[in-house]
């Protein structure tokens, strides 16, 4: 995105806090605050995750004593909701919160770092993150657009989505239009479904409407505040298409260059706080959501056919090959994913925790 | 415990530090300087949790500029390991890192917010804190002690343990010698295993001499640093008394009340961090552990058998009944805990990912 399209962008209400934003900010001889901009890609009224980039810029601004205020903006208030990776890799913006696949079709293997079908589940991706060289990987992707990534919150196993068509085998795909962007879409092309794009404004019209018959969005939680579960007969589980969507806090590295070691720091640990707490929040409100919508009975709950499951993980597997050959880090992500999947998997056997207690 | 016993279990070794750190520490006109203690019930060699503790004191160092430095003392060097709470508790230390179920004698309802048999898994135990209720009951519960606990780490699912007798029935455990401290003592001990209570020091030579014939310990990283693998036949999965073992860190209140907002800030999003970072430690190196273990295959890898585990399933169900009955805030705190789990579990199936995918 250039400067031009970066500014015309900008709606009018956001132009003028954006115009003095845009200022360079002379430090005081008597303050040292900085002021940091960061994008989101969230409308400004989706909870957990708007919010949660809010309580981020808060902590910052109380363990910094006020030094570094960040303004958070939601998507389209001062940059697209697409467009965070692109504004932070400029300096357009000092950060941003968002998901790492928004951005494949430039970056390929940035892709592994949100979520892939069939791919880790919350607790193993966090593993790999932080313990198991995840994290190298993610900055060595990253570094040549100048943009520094920490997780920054995660969904849990999201869920199967909201069909008024039954799966009772791979057949049903043949009958379905179904709104699933990124790989998951991929995935249901191969069976047959028609796979349709819109934005998350106009799915429920769609839906309401049969131009589509099924649509994918988060989890319980959220997916009621749609109103998904007024207009569709079935809800399905599980999320085999993102087993656990990672977000990113993202900085631009000349601006975190620029700051202290205790703000670097700040930054640093209240990200890993925000990927904490974003966790639980989801969890929470999906189960309190989920429990609801099961008491009401208005809505079916379905579980995806086993037969139905396998068939999708191998073409999952399938659709991440054909990913991974698009470019040489995109192989080398791959690579080191698949393995650490399928030693956690074994470890998580041969240790019968997660199955049998 | 009273001043005197404080003063008299300190080794000679940390006395030096300890006495000019029990000193008033005036704050100079010119610097802010806070130097707190932590004591932590780990050997000064234990990593991840020892390191982990070191991690946080340095994280709040860096964060704040150096206005508050916290000395992190081992086990026994300024405060005995099981003395971690009642030190706090009088302020002779600022700080702890432990496990609340220690103080499971004088606080039943204490050892819920560690792990009891059966009970929450990690993902479920951080939402139940963080979101569900969990921290006010376990702030209500150390109110009194003038305490203020914070989730600091977690094992994950931990082993079963090590056994030189096979578990093929319930029977089986009539013949076991095991040492097995706390809920899941009283659970084997209901089906005739003898309980044997020892020092960490002594486990593996009791081991070897066949003084016990089975040793629970942590996980497999920590399990064989102990070198139990070269002594035990059979390594049992999974650890059904420990699903989740949560550390605490935790704060004299007066001592945290007296610290400026940004101070306060920082050391709540550092446990935090704490908190993600160990477990992920904990994950990765627990997994590598086990695999070579797999791979050696000195020691017979076992499941316990699931008949076994439902029975033990029952009876820990009968145990931490006996102990909710213990206190009202332990049956208020297991009634919470218990229905907290069982929507948690409703959830997981509903959403059927955890087994499925």
């Amino acid at each position: 995105m250039d400067r031009r399209s970066f500014l015309k962008g900008l709606g009018i209400t956001a132009a003028t806090t954006a115009f003095s934003a845009v200022q360079p900010r002379p430090l005081s001889a008597h303050s040292e605050k900085i002021v940091w901009r960061m994008a989101t890609s969230w409308p400004k009224w989706l909870s957990i995750l708007q919010s949660g980039a809010e309580r981020f810029a808060k902590q910052v601004e109380i363990m910094s004593k006020g030094r570094l205020i960040i303004e958070v903006f939601a998507g389209g208030e001062l940059v697209k909701a697409l467009d965070v990776f692109d504004a932070v890799s400029k300096g357009e913006v000092e950060c941003g919160h968002s998901a790492s696949y928004y951005w494949a079709k430039r970056i390929p293997a940035a892709q592994w770092f949100t979520t892939v079908p069939f791919g880790l589940k919350v607790k193993d991706i966090n593993t790999w993150l932080y313990s198991g060289g995840g994290m190298e990987l993610w900055n060595e992707i990253y570094a040549p657009y100048n943009v520094i990534p920490l997780p920054g919150g995660n969904t849990g196993i999201q869920m199967g989505g909201w069909f008024n068509r039954e799966i009772r085998s791979e057949k049903d795909y043949q009958e379905l239009k179904m709104r699933i962007p990124g790989l998951g879409g991929k995935v249901v092309a191969k069976l047959g479904a028609e796979v349709v794009l819109l934005p998350a404004g106009d799915i429920y019209k769609a839906l309401e409407t049969g131009k589509i018959n099924a649509t994918e969005w988060i989890g319980p939680y959220h997916d009621v505040q749609m109103g998904f579960h007024k207009i569709a007969k079935y809800y399905y589980a599980p999320g085999w298409h993102e087993p656990a969507t990672n977000f990113e806090i993202t900085f631009n590295r000349s601006a975190f260059d620029k700051l202290p070691s205790d703000l670097k720091k700040i930054l640093e640990v209240a990200a890993s706080d925000l990927n904490n707490k974003v966790l639980a929040d989801f969890e929470y409100n999906n189960a309190v959501a989920m429990l609801k919508i099961a008491k009401e009975r208005k809505v079916q709950l379905r579980l995806f056919p086993k037969t139905v499951l396998r068939t999708l993980e191998r073409l999952s597997a399938e659709v991440l090959e054909e990913e991974a050959a698009k470019d040489p880090m995109a192989k080398k992500v791959h690579a080191a994913f698949k393995k650490f999947k399928k030693d956690m998997n074994t470890f998580a056997l041969l240790r019968g925790g997660d199955q049998r207690i």
